[in-house]
């Protein structure tokens, strides 16, 4: 493990808040650092619905400088809402899929460089079924107006005319996770403003604290939008061989001379991902587990991200300190979209090196991952969607997706909107 | 005990159909009839938010059809649902509803003259906490739309622009409850209809039985309107003094050859429930625990329901043997508003004097009303509103209703819209 520097308050409140969009209670979190007598607590939540992929890097990169300051994070695996979210899959699948989560995402910490000692994953069914709990959300809905649910979910539930209960249930949620989870502050993108300025409000007429709330800046996907799951063509797995990965950021959107306001994922990776993780890796000089750094060995010091240029146009390589010397670059033409891709591409290979590499070398995950993602069946093989019962659900890897009637509504309209209200709780630059 | 008359499937069917104002699922219910291996099993659910009056008496007298018909009746006492409403009250005092409203319904079953070794009381914190069913709630919510929600609520919630969160759960858990008690049919009045053909359309979604729904006619209250419990004109308590039953008798609304369809409350409580008891009575004849009848005993055969007229105008009595003679004759002028509601008071007296007895002759009882209706502190002692942490809520009597801001807010908005969602759930004719 990365050796934790000691730093003093301003210097651990720095690490824990740079590079964020917005905070929310700073006052609060400089008090209890100052105070000094226990860890900071935090949380990020996550629905393990589908396959992991880079874009989550850009919240671990973030979660990653918590842990570098001595915070104590929580990661919430919210598997009901994942299971709600998937009807038509049976919560066998969630129950590895949770699993599976849980082992990339400590494999990411390990390959960035940072301690995960005081890093614990929480399962959502570990206590959001719990007589308390439920208690709780009652008597938040009991303080909540559709005015207010809508609002709290504008910007991450998917606005229609008539929403799931289910949609406008998850701000409620959300904001008793802070206090159940017992954390000093909760982590996301800046997509989750209302949800969080709606669980400062509501938490004290609950009788609880009042949390900090730490937001991420949003960052465009290799499509030039978010990135998302279903989106297979801007999706790379965390466990794609690097070729797959080169072709993919290959194919990226990346506009010579565009920034990430614009729509360049490739550049915004590199901000939001690359250069913090390599400057993480250095501040954590000599940590174990850590991949070979981006840099070569002999480029100057102070370098985080290099370039090399193709030898047909002479070679030679391109480094940077900063990100912002980067973009100047790029934005000036002086480095090309091609050379870019490259230079990202090389990166992230590295960075998922030791990632797949646990994978491989690891039987148990590998049987894990084909429980949590069984192959699809084949089109010819496919039986006819039964009514789901879910006190009985069928056996992983022969359930096929519903296709008519009743059970068909379940998965498409019910899954549909729990996937925008839950999926983006935590998870932002997806 | 009043004994049950043996009978046929069909009679079977009769009484436990008759007066109402619609079956949904007849057909269900026949076929359970025949097959004759089980009794029939049905719930009604209340909330025992604050004391429960005379309007009771409507859904009782037909739930004491059911229990002379054989039917295994649980009354749930939705005690989450009454705290909810009552945030400014402690669950302690809920606590203590929930005993007194067993008591008292259970001395009314026994004044009606009914069975009630069928009867039982399921309190709804009992099982409605469980993980299970937290996690139908969540499946529930992830099935129902805004708008399903708001079309099932139109009649028994309160119609605002931005409901609460709650009050859009409550149909939900009502259809749920079906399930969890384990019944064949609900019984509430018809204004719960919609809400009952929401719960016939979820249940099969959940893989669960489509339940049968039998609903009483609306009835008018004494001031013309539903009799509601924070109505203190209108209301008569079931433990109220024969003097003050007679009083409020004589204020109320019964025009001149009016009909309870023009809202003759008095009229429409003979309809609803004088006759219909003496009805039960005649045909339990020889059961214990039964107040005098209503009729002297020197009327004809078959007399339900008889009105002693005023010396001062020649005295003699008018016998009824069913309902309709007597709208007739009030609506032919035949009979004086003064005497139909002399005539209402005198039989009303004479049903309450069992429940009053056995309360007078119950230490324990008296007790438990003490406890759950503490008397409202004197206005110059009202100490300022604490906010309310349920975790540690202040001892009973002690608690002062909220009147400022934050505490204020939840038990005005939030309680309100759980009283229109909850307290109407089952008890019509309030």
């Amino acid at each position: 493990m990365a050796s934790i520097p000691k730093l003093n308050a301003e210097e651990t409140f720095t690490l824990i808040t740079r590079d964020l969009d917005e905070v929310l209670g700073a006052d609060n979190l400089k008090a209890l650092i100052a105070k000094n007598d226990r860890p900071l607590r935090a949380y990020w939540g996550t629905a393990p619905t589908s396959r992991p992929h880079i874009g989550y890097f850009v919240a671990l990169t973030k979660i990653a400088d918590f842990l570098q300051a001595g915070v104590q994070v929580k990661v919430l695996l919210a598997d009901i809402h994942a299971f709600l979210d998937n009807l038509k899959a049976p919560i066998e699948l969630v129950r590895h899929r949770v699993d599976f989560y849980q082992r990339i995402l400590i494999s990411v910490f390990k390959a960035i460089g940072v301690p995960t000692e005081r890093l614990t994953f929480v399962v959502g069914s570990s206590y959001q079924l719990t007589p308390e709990y439920t208690m709780d959300v009652y008597r938040t809905a009991a303080l909540t107006t559709e005015h207010d649910c809508k609002k709290a979910g504008a910007e991450v539930v998917k606005q229609v005319a008539s929403p799931l209960l289910s949609s406008m249930l998850y701000p409620g949620l959300q904001a008793l996770d802070e206090q159940y989870l017992d954390v000093d502050f909760q982590f996301g993108g800046v997509d989750q403003r209302k949800i969080f300025t709606y669980a400062e409000a509501l938490l004290p007429k609950l009788g609880y604290a009042k949390r900090s709330h730490l937001m991420n800046p949003m960052v465009p996907g290799l499509k030039g939008s978010k990135m998302s799951s279903s989106d297979h063509g801007s999706k790379i797995d965390f466990l794609d061989p690097a070729e797959s990965v080169r072709s993919k950021i290959k194919s990226a959107v990346c506009e010579p001379k565009s920034t990430p306001a614009d729509g360049n994922g490739v550049l915004a990776f590199a901000k939001a991902v690359l250069f913090p993780v390599s400057r993480l890796r250095a501040e954590a000089a000599g940590g174990e587990g850590i991949a070979e750094p981006f840099v070569p060995a002999d480029a100057p010091k102070g370098t985080l991200f290099t370039i090399a240029l193709p030898e047909k146009f002479g070679g030679g390589v391109l480094n940077f300190a900063e990100y912002s010397e980067l973009e100047r670059a790029f934005v000036a033409g002086e480095v090309h979209p091609a050379d870019l891709k490259k230079g990202v591409a090389d990166a992230l290979v590295k960075l998922l090196a030791p990632v797949q590499k646990a994978f491989l070398g690891d039987e148990e995950w590998q049987k894990v991952e084909k429980l949590a993602y069984p192959p699809p069946e084949e089109p010819e093989k496919k039986k006819k969607a039964k009514k789901i019962n879910p006190r009985h659900p069928p056996k992983a890897g022969v359930t096929t997706a519903p296709t008519d009637g009743q059970a068909a509504e379940v998965s498409k309209e019910g899954a549909e909107a729990l996937a925008n209200g839950v999926e983006k709780m935590g998870v932002d630059g997806k």
